[in-house]
This record gives structure tokens, C-alpha cells and sequence, in this order.
């Protein structure tokens, strides 16, 4: 028998991992529910992306082959209608959509580049395939391209609030490439990492949906939060899966992050329990042997039940701040979808 | 004596190469001119990319080091001055000079990690003192703070001129990355290639001064086309100098183009003259001995003189256009400045 409460119980002793969310809303699946404004979505980002038959073509088509998640889209579009009390979704907000997928697009072709990896959704990564240099250039077109939508959507405060997403993704990786010292400033460094490189993207996207359709700054706000909550939760989930599932489920190999030199919420979480970890976070995991003994320890302790509570709190506060959206489907199907966070496994 | 005619030469067996353009203006300085407009540009970008003390803040700082000939934000403020006929400059027009030299830099960065590029202007590449990664972060860094000082001027049809030159950017690298069999394809080409690379963010920085300031569109179009035809005049007198200015003036080595596999210009006109150029060409100067032997039969050939002669051309056209413009100090500034991407020698 679980006992949820929704105070913050991070760093906790004995946390409740029952991975389930309480709420009376009826069970709406977001997917389906979602499904009908996201047809033709990829085909819609490929028109944007219009290039004559080339190779900067192909390399565009790669990623957008439909088969993503898009779980960005998804969450746009249904924040958009849990926002629009009046009318239908507006053309703007279903760019909106488009829009979030291709930038967090372009950051994975940028990262891959960064991180050197190979393998991305069980797919050969651009730069693997065509080079560095025209993967670098490829990210840079996917995002100008964009940029162009967005322009085209002619709000200037929706323009504003999603600039502010690129700037943020840059930032969190910067962060990602320098360490703490401090264990607390450490957890703080982290969450604050996660934000950028992931939750604001959803924030952002799901404000500007709002804006769209509502003058209201308190719905803007809510809509914001839900965001950055779920976002955070989706991350922290990640880093989980990192430790958790098999290299076949993720479509990478896993401990990817203590093999890039970073510590995420289940190492760190594990450091509070074995002091043993300080040593090789702050050195990146760059010793020999390093990144098997960080794996073992974080086996044995509780690090990534912890992560996964502290993901399941992160839902909850998604949960209270949509909850104060007036009901609808797509309010049920946002609530729903936070469980779904909480309990994928790839 | 030369006989200056306005019609197109090129390709021509006898141009004159007097470098001199007629025109009836008066001489102004563009630069002494500009210079009131100009104080504190690097400090307000540097505002504009504010980042607490940290690493991307140095990075970010390295090349807005105030050394720079903020040549395109020159030209944004005597265009906005141009074509302003009852105000001053306004703060969304200083925004866009500053925007430009913004954009500028960050595809110099990516386009240095993307050649692999160890100097420019003088100075050790952002690649070679802080790595690859760190370095595409950073381009992507300060295009992101481009794109948010840009919502800020909060002008829709700004937006989109000016999201359309990072597109530019993009394709006219990818463009570079592959060749043309054809003779008179490949010429196209590369006037194609310099307009995207080069000549559109010159272009569409001039026409989105006019737009925030004037309501006729045959003023943006004259805006747009100055600004065409001198950026693409410049590049084209820059890849002259890959051929004739020695590495101590350029702050990087010469023939750099060649050894990029890049075929500009001059080697294009030499390849008229000597076909055996085009085997060299097809294969991107990758061959042992084939730069050497390239930058021999530039040496031997008119190409030089004829991408200057050429780069003359779109300098005449480009007074033929700011001429159309009420008389003003800042447009006859905008005509010697012809002069001077002309004759500079660096």
C-alpha cells in the first residue's frame, strides 16, 4: 500500500516506488487522443525543410522518417487544446508542434556530433554516415529552418519565448561539460542542466501554445509548468533507462552518460550512499575501470529507485499545476501521459 | 584610359582591370561616418551574450574583441541612415548591425570547425584552443542570443528576412562541400554558393534596416540589391586575396581555398584559359602536387584579374541601385565604400 504525499521527499530514506500517480482524472490515452493532429506531421516538417533533391536532403529526411516518438509534438497539441476554451487548433499552435520536434531535432544531430556517438533510435547516426561537417551543417539548417517557421507564425512574444529554448539547450550542454565540486551544488548543477537541455524546450513550447489562444498570464504560467515538471521527470527517466534497460530496447548502448563522464540522478543519488563515487564524478569517470565500478555501485544502492522518485514527484507537481486548467479530454490525456513517463521503459 | 561600360563582361577575353569606379558622388568615408553609430557595438553584443564568469562567456568573448572591421554593421547603420528620411538611427536598426556581426561570427565559428581551421584574423580558432565540441557550442551560442535580440525587436517581417540568411548560410556551405561537372554550372554555382554564403546576410541586414523604417517596398528592394551586389563583389575580391596577399596580411595562410578543395574565382577563369585545370577541379585539388601546380596556372592565367574585373561589375551595379535613394552623406558613404571592398588588400 503506497502512500503518496505530495511534499518533496528528496533526499529520502525510504521513499514509496510504487512509479503510480494518483489522480481522479478519467484515464485519456494522449496517443490517441493526440493522433489526429499529428497526421502528416513529419511530411509537413519535410516540406518545411524543402531542398531540391540532394544530399542535404537526405540527411534532413533521416531523423523526421516518422517513426520518433514525437512525444514533443504530442504534448504541444494537447496542451493547445486543453488551452483553447473556443476554438479548434489554430494553425500557429500546430507549427508550434512542428516546430519543437525539428529543434529538439537538431539538437540531437548537433549532441551526436558533440558526444561522438554512433548509434541514435537504433539508427546509424548522421555523423557517422555523412561526416561531422555536414552534420554540423545539418543541425545548423534544421534550426534555421525553424527559425522561419516560427517567424512565419508572426507572434512576436511566441517568437521571444522560443528563442529562448536554443539558448537554453546550449547552455545545458555547456553545463553538461563542467562538474561541480560540492555534492549539493552538484544536485542543484544537475536539475538545472536537465531543465535546459530538456524540460524548457516542452515548457517553451507548451507557453507559446498558450499564448496563442489565451491573454490570460496565469494560464500561460500553468501551461509553462507542466512543461518544465514533465520535462524534468521525461530526463530524469532517462537517466534511469541508461542504467536499467538493454541496449536493444534503447536503440543505444547503455551507461552511455558514465561513459561520456557524466553523473546523472541515479550517480549521484548513489554518492550520498558510497562517498567512494566523489572521486571518479569529479575526474569524469576517466580512469580505468571507472565507469564499470560507478556501475556496480550504483546497482547496489538505491540511486535509481531514488531517481525515479524524485521523477514521480516532479509528475505530481505536473499533475496539480494541469489540474487547474478547466476539464477536458486533452487535460485527462496530459495527466495520463505523466504516468506514462514515469513507467516507459525505452 | 579606361573605358568603363556597364555592361556585363564576363567572361571577357579583354576587361579592364583599372579598379576604379566612376561616379559622380562625393568622397565620404564610410568608416568615419559609421563610427558614431558604432561606439560600444562589441559591448552591447557582449551584453547580448551574457553569460555569468564561466568558460562559454571567454569563448564568446574571444572573437567580439572589438578588432574586428565590423565591416557589416558599417554598412546596416549608412544603409539605415540611407534610408531614413525623418528620424535618426533607429534602436531596432542598431539592433540589426549588431545582429549581423552576430550572425557573421557564428558561422565563422562553425565554418572553422568544420574546415578544421587553426587561424583567423591573427588569432589561434576557437576549435584549436577550446576544442571541437566547445566550439560548435559556441556557434550555436551566439546564433541563439542573435535570434533572441532579433524577437526583441519585435518586427515579424525583420524576423523573417533575416531568419532566411542563416538558412543561406547553411546551404551555400553545403553547396560548397560538392562540385559541378559542368563548365558553366559550376560558374553559376559558385555565384550561387557566394550570394548564400557571403551576399545574404549583407543583403537581407540592408533590407531589414529599410523595413523597420520605410513602408516602400521599391526602398527594400534597393536596400536588398546594394547589399547583394557589394557582398557578393567582397567575396569576391576575398578569394582573390587567397591568391595574392601573403599570410601576414590575411591572419591566415594563403591558398587556403585550394587546400580546402575549394575552386573560386581566379581558378575558375584560369580553367577557361587552361582546360587542364578541370580534371583538378572535378577532383578538389586532393590530388599530391595538385595545389601547387593549380596556384601555378592561376599565376599564369587572367583569373585574377577577371574575378577582379567581375567583382568590379557587381560593384557598379550596386551604385547603379543605392544611386536610386535621395541624395544623402550616408549613401555617397555607401558608394566609396565600393571602392574599398575593391581595393583592400586584407
Amino acid at each position: 500500500n503506497c502512500q503518496h504525499t505530495s511534499r518533496l521527499l528528496y533526499p529520502t530514506p525510504k521513499p514509496c516506488y510504487c512509479k503510480r500517480i494518483h489522480s481522479d482524472a478519467k484515464l485519456e490515452d494522449p496517443f490517441t487522443l493526440a493522433q489526429k493532429d499529428l497526421n502528416n506531421l513529419y511530411d509537413d516538417i519535410k516540406k518545411e525543410l524543402f531542398v531540391s533533391k540532394s544530399e542535404l536532403k537526405s540527411i534532413c529526411d533521416y531523423y523526421f522518417d516518422g517513426k520518433g516518438k514525437a512525444f514533443r509534438p504530442m504534448i504541444v497539441v494537447l496542451m493547445a487544446r486543453a488551452c483553447n476554451s473556443h476554438s479548434n487548433l489554430l494553425p500557429g499552435q500546430r507549427s508550434i508542434a512542428m516546430i519543437s520536434e525539428m529543434i529538439h531535432t537538431a539538437s540531437l544531430v548537433h549532441d551526436d556530433v558533440i558526444d561522438g556517438s554512433d548509434k541514435r533510435r537504433g539508427k546509424t547516426t548522421i555523423n557517422e554516415v555523412w561526416g561531422e561537417r555536414k552534420a554540423i551543417l545539418a543541425g545548423d539548417f534544421i534550426l534555421s529552418a525553424a527559425s522561419v517557421a516560427l517567424a512565419r507564425i508572426g507572434n512576436n512574444t511566441v517568437v521571444s519565448v522560443l528563442s529562448q529554448v536554443t539558448e537554453d539547450l546550449v547552455r545545458g550542454e555547456f553545463m553538461q561539460l563542467g562538474s561541480k565540486e560540492n555534492e549539493e551544488e552538484r544536485f542543484k548543477h544537475y536539475l538545472d542542466k536537465t531543465f535546459k537541455k530538456t524540460a524548457s524546450l516542452i515548457a517553451n513550447s507548451c507557453k507559446a501554445v498558450s499564448i496563442l489562444v489565451n491573454s490570460d498570464p496565469e494560464v500561460h504560467e500553468i501551461a509553462f509548468q507542466y512543461g518544465r515538471n514533465v520535462g524534468i521527470a521525461f530526463q530524469l527517466v532517462d537517466d534511469v533507462l541508461d542504467f536499467t534497460a538493454c541496449a536493444s530496447q534503447l536503440g543505444k548502448p547503455s551507461a552511455t552518460d558514465l561513459k561520456l563522464g557524466l553523473a546523472t540522478g541515479p550517480v549521484l543519488f548513489a554518492c550520498q550512499q558510497f562517498p567512494e563515487l566523489q572521486g571518479m564524478i569529479m575526474r569524469r569517470f576517466s580512469s580505468s575501470g571507472d565507469v564499470a565500478r560507478a556501475w556496480q555501485y550504483v546497482q547496489e544502492s538505491e540511486g535509481v529507485d531514488q531517481t525515479n522518485y524524485l521523477a514521480q514527484h516532479y509528475c505530481q507537481e505536473a499533475i496539480r499545476q494541469i489540474s487547474l486548467l478547466r476539464p477536458s479530454l486533452e487535460r485527462d490525456a496530459l495527466i495520463s501521459l505523466t504516468q506514462m513517463v514515469l513507467t516507459r521503459d525505452k
